[in-house]
């Protein structure tokens, strides 16, 4: 099926969707955020038909998503990297990821967590703030359909 | 295209894409956070076929996401309204919104964003914080795959 195209509106969060609004391209970011860069690793780490892994390498390549670099071992292979615009995404993989951890598991299920690297915790739940460092609740943020 | 269910791996992001991880749930989604609670404005917001838009919301209030109620004015209408678990998504769409205003509008071009409702003012970006208060980039974060 064919998706409406969401870059003429004025809603960014319909842009953004735009670049990562899909399964394989989220879980293609979160693996090049835990170290992986290599086409045949993407393809053992997420068990996607090489196919679809190619569109989608390719479309977050053209969306400056990710960029492609020499292999870090000075062999043949073409590696896929995260860019400055890649790595910004990583406020939207953790409040995923963190309301992933509250709602869909069981307690005692066995998940997976972002850690801070050098305390080795896991990550507080991030925080809606006011620019004068208010604490905002759903009904404090106004949402705007464009 | 039926894709892949994630609903049995350890990863929290996984599963969350389960329940959300699409444009328009995204977009409903959104659309209950502005007010908006009846199938005829939910049509006429998103402009997504009706066959789509009764799959998306039923689908959601299946996930308890969404909660059907009584019309609020009286009248036969269900409506369409945000339970907690639904409120709790706030900060994946602010995230998601605030990288959309980054990186994916021109200079003065009109976009939306999303406000502080007392002070009127955009939300500042959402930080990622260790337990003890420090402000932590992509290098200090460890992302792991299940």
């Amino acid at each position: 099926m064919r998706r409406k195209t969401l870059n003429g509106t004025p809603c960014p969060l319909s842009r953004t969707l735009n670049v990562i609004g899909d399964w394989w391209s989220l879980l293609i970011i979160r693996d090049a955020f835990a170290g992986i860069r290599r086409f045949k690793d993407f393809h053992r780490s997420l068990g996607a038909a090489k196919n679809i892994l190619t569109t989608r390498l390719k479309s977050l390549v053209a969306e400056g998503v990710l960029k492609i670099v020499p292999a870090s071992d000075g062999t043949a292979y073409q590696e896929y990297v995260l860019t400055e615009k890649g790595e910004a995404l990583l406020p939207i993989l953790v409040t995923l990821s963190q309301w992933g951890n509250e709602y869909q598991f069981c307690k005692g299920e066995k998940s997976s967590v972002m850690i801070d690297a050098r305390k080795r915790r896991p990550l507080p739940k991030l925080q809606i703030r006011s620019a004068d460092g208010r604490l905002l609740q759903r009904k404090d943020v106004l949402v705007s359909i464009p």
